[in-house]
């Protein structure tokens, strides 16, 4: 797979699901233009695309709080992005482990790193 | 939360990033209007919005490959959507367990269903 072949929109823009390639919970929503897709590959470190700033964004140089890339993969239409990533800190301009901290419905999940955490781990050496 | 304070885009969509809610494996990310959103609350099963044929797509109406919804989180800036499931069949239309099984990096992940399985079921036992 290349990244010629990624489909970007019309803002030039493929959104980036970043996921903790250890706990697997979801972190982050972002978005590469093709110059933050090759920053990311060649740093192996997130960098996206701010949307609000409009520059590029690598995560964690100001705070730290980077995020060393796993694995890359594309979706079946390549128009979308999965970034498993292990975090050096929490994924959110707020603080929080993950930027989905907000539930709509009144079930809640284990977003957060928990007590299982050393299974998940046990699940990565293994697989390993 | 109430749905009410989605930001839905320009063309009045929010992405949705789709996470089996057992394996925790990201299986694909789509799109949701404001109607798309409150069928899925009403369903409690996936409802998109298709792009491409411009109209709602009940995940699985046809298939049979439906998702129930687990849990429904949304991000600190409330642009997208994080959708934990129970799929009962593929979520991509090549028959993919995942729409994210093209990889540019080198070293592969696990998305799919693999050995390991029972301990991501039981973790999840665990975390009931």
């Amino acid at each position: 797979m290349n990244i010629s072949e990624v489909s970007f929109d019309e803002r030039g823009l493929v959104p980036a699901v970043v996921q903790d390639a250890r706990s697997k919970a979801v972190l982050t929503l972002a978005y590469m233009n093709k110059e933050a897709l090759e920053k990311t590959l060649e740093l192996k470190e997130t960098v996206f695309y701010s949307r609000s700033r409009q520059e590029l964004w690598h995560k964690g140089e100001t705070s730290g709080n980077t995020q060393k890339v796993v694995s890359l993969h594309f979706d079946c239409d390549q128009d979308a992005l999965l970034i498993q990533v292990i975090p050096s800190g929490p994924a959110c301009h707020t603080g929080s482990y993950s930027c989905f901290y907000k539930s709509i419905t009144d079930q809640t999940t284990d977003l957060k790193p928990d007590r299982f955490a050393i299974l998940d781990e046990l699940l990565h050496v293994l697989a390993e």
